[in-house]
C-alpha cells in the first residue's frame, strides 16, 4: 500500500532544506519499505512567479489526494509589493482552509545539547517540553465580516470578526485531550475570557471536552498571564491549547525560548489525520542560497509526517534518534552553533542525518 | 493651584499598595509645595460589594473632575461567580472608556539593582528600558458586534469584533512618537497586517503620522515575530506600540522579562494628559493582607502621575531616585528577594522610600 506524499518546497531556503528532508526520507523509506511516493507541487511566492497565484487549484488538488504534504517555507520581500490577496502567506492561509487542516501542534522541545542556545538561564528552560495546540482555521484569521470600510464622518476603519463556534472549539479541545493523555496529561487552555465573549464560549467547551478525560487536568490562564508564565516558569505547561491569533504569539514565544527555532517542527492535521507537516521558522530570505539554513525543523516534520499521517511511527523514531546522534557528534548549522561545535552547511547536517540512520 | 487626586484602592493588595503610595505623595506633596487634593473612590471588587457595580457613576463624575487618579489594583476570585457585566475588570474598563484613556504607557525597565531577578540571561536583559504603548480604548476589547448567538445550525457561536479608524491610529501613533522623542528617537509598530486587514490600515497611518517625526525611525513587526525577539533580544526595542489586545499580550510579556512585575508602573493617559496611573500587576489575592506585597510599582505609578498629569517632574525624579536608594541599600520585598539582601514588608518598604525622600 503505498503513500502519496506532496512537496512543497516553497520560498528561500525552503528548497535547500526540504531537499535535505527529501534524502532523509528516501532512505527511511527504503529501510522500513514505506512505499512513499512523492509528488511536488507549487506554493507560496514560487507560485506566484510561475502561475499569478501562491495557491493555485491544481496544488489544492494534489494535496487532496495526498496522504500528507512536506512543506519547506514561502514567502519573501520580493512578493511584498504585490496586492494582499496575491501574497505567499495568503497561498499558506487557502491551503490550511481547504483541507481543513484544523489542528495545529507546535511542539517546544529544548534538546539538551543545545541548553546553552536559549535567551534564559539554563535552570528556567533546561529539559523543556511543551505542546502548543493551535487552532488553524477559524477565528480572527478567517472570520467574515472583514476589510477597510469608510466610516460616515469619511474616515476609514479597518475592521476583523473574532469567532468561534462550538463544533470547531471542541475538536480542536479533544486534539489537545488526545495530545495530553500520551504526554503528562495537563491541559492549559489559554483564552481571554474576561474581555472576549468569543473566548467566554472556548472556555465553557473547555469544560465540557475535559469530562470525557477524566485523568487529564484541565486549567485555564488569560492569555496576558499565559505569556508571562511562558517567560518566568515555561516548565509548569505540559499541553496549551489556544485559537488561531494566541496561538500564532504564544507558539513563536514558546518556540524562541528554546532559543533554537531551527529546530522545531510543526503538524497541521485534518479530522482524518492528513496532515500538512512544515518547520517552524520561516523562509528566511536574509541566508537563502548559501547552505547556511538548519534543516533539521524540516527534518523533523518528515518524522512527525510518518507518525502522525503515514502510520510509521519506527521510521519517525529512526529519523528523531538519528538527529540527536548528529546533535552529539558536536555538529552545527550556524544558527545553532556554539564555541567548541563543529559549523556545518545545511547539506553537510543532512548528510550527516542520512549517515546516522 | 490645587490639584485633584482621586485614589481608587481596589481589591486584595490594592489598599495596601497604595497605602504605602499615598504616605510617599504626602511627603512630596509638603516638600514640594504641591497642593495635592486627595479623594477616594469605589472600583472593583470593592465597588461591587458596596454598590452592586464595579465602576459607579459616582466613581466616573469624580474621576472627570480629577486631574489625575491613582489606582491599586482590581479583582479577585470571590466575584468570579458575579454575571460578567458586574465583574471587577468590567469597571476597570468602563473606566478606561469612559475616560477616554487611550494612551497606555508601559515601561519596562530592569533596575540594574535587581538584575538576578529575570528569567533570561543577563547579558540578554541587563539595561533593559522598553517602552511599550498599547492603545487602551479601542480595538477587540470595545468592538461591536460581540456577545454569543446561536446559529442556524442550532449550536452556538462567540464573537467579537477587531476595529480601529484612522484618527483612534493615528493619536495612538502621535503618544508613541512623543514618547520617542524623549528616548532613543526609535518606534517599532507591532500588527498583523499579513493577515488582518484592521491592522493594515494601521500600519498605513503609522507611516503617515511618521512623517511628521522625520527624526524618528519606525520599523514594523508581525506580532508573533514580535513576541519572539522580545525572548531573543528585548534590548533592540526602544518603543513598542501597538493595539489593545497586542499590548495586552506583549506588555505582560515585557514586564515578566525584567523578573519583577512588582516594580513595573503603568500610565492611561487621555488626550489632554489626563491619566489614570496603575501597577502593571494585579491584585494578588494570594498574597494579600500579609504585608508581602511590593508597593514600588504603585509608588512608581504616582511618580509617573506627578510627571505626566501634575506637572510637577521635579516630585516625580525625587521618587524615583528614593525607590534606586532604596534598592541601593538592599531592602526587598518577597517578591524581589535574593540571598543577601534584606527581606521587609510592604510597610517597611513605603517607610524606607519615605526616609530616602
Ligand atoms: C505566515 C503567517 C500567515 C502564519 C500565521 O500567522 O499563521 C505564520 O506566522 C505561522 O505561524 O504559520
Ligand atoms: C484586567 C484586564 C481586563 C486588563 C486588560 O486586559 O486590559 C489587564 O490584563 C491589563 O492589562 O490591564
Amino acid at each position: 500500500m503505498s503513500k502519496q506524499v506532496l512537496i512543497l518546497k516553497g520560498d528561500h531556503i525552503g528548497p535547500e532544506i526540504v531537499d535535505e528532508s527529501l534524502k532523509v526520507l528516501r532512505k527511511v523509506d527504503e529501510q522500513f519499505g514505506l512505499e512513499l511516493v512523492f509528488e511536488e507541487g507549487l506554493l507560496g511566492g514560487a507560485a506566484c512567479d510561475a502561475v499569478g497565484e501562491p495557491c493555485p487549484d491544481e496544488t489544492l488538488e494534489k494535496a487532496r489526494r495526498s496522504d500528507a504534504i512536506l512543506m519547506g517555507s514561502v514567502g519573501g520581500p520580493e512578493w511584498d509589493g504585490l496586492e494582499r490577496h496575491l501574497r505567499p502567506e495568503k497561498g499558506l492561509l487557502k491551503l490550511r482552509s481547504g483541507l481543513e487542516l484544523f489542528g495545529n501542534l507546535r511542539p517546544a522541545i529544548l534538546y539538551p545539547q543545545l541548553a546553552e542556545a536559549s535567551s534564559l538561564k539554563p535552570e528556567i528552560v533546561a529539559g523543556l517540553d511543551i505542546l502548543i495546540v493551535r487552532e488553524l482555521t477559524g477565528g480572527i484569521y478567517f472570520g467574515e465580516p472583514r476589510g477597510i470600510r469608510v466610516l460616515e464622518n469619511g474616515e476609514r476603519e479597518g475592521y476583523n470578526t473574532y469567532k468561534y463556534s462550538e463544533s470547531e472549539i471542541r475538536r480542536i479541545g479533544k486534539v489537545a485531550f488526545e495530545a495530553a493523555m500520551v504526554r503528562d496529561r495537563r491541559v492549559c487552555s489559554v483564552d481571554k475570557a474576561n474581555v472576549l465573549e468569543a473566548t467566554v464560549l472556548w472556555r465553557e467547551i473547555m469544560e465540557e471536552v475535559a469530562k470525557d478525560y477524566p485523568e487529564v487536568e484541565l486549567s485555564h490562564m488569560y492569555v496576558d498571564n499565559a505569556a508571562m508564565q511562558l517567560v518566568k516558569a515555561p516548565k509548569q505547561f505540559d499541553v496549551m491549547v489556544t485559537g488561531n491569533m494566541f496561538g500564532d504569539i504564544l507558539s513563536d514565544a514558546a518556540a524562541m525560548l528554546t532559543g533554537s527555532i531551527g529546530m522545531l517542527p510543526s503538524a497541521a492535521l485534518d479530522k482524518n489525520g492528513k496532515g500538512l507537516y512544515e518547520p517552524c521558522h520561516g523562509s528566511a530570505p536574509d541566508i537563502s542560497g548559501q547552505g547556511l539554513a538548519n534543516p533539521l525543523a524540516t527534518i523533523l516534520s518528515a518524522a512527525m509526517m510518518l507518525r502522525y499521517s503515514l502510520n510509521a511511527p519506527d521510521a519517525a523514531v529512526a529519523i528523531e534518534e538519528a538527529v540527536s546522534r548528529v546533535l552529539d557528534q558536536g555538529l552545527r548549522t550556524p544558527d545553532i552553533h556554539t564555541e567548541g561545535t563543529r559549523k556545518v552547511s545545511t547539506s553537510e547536517m543532512g548528510d550527516a542525518v542520512l549517515a546516522a540512520l
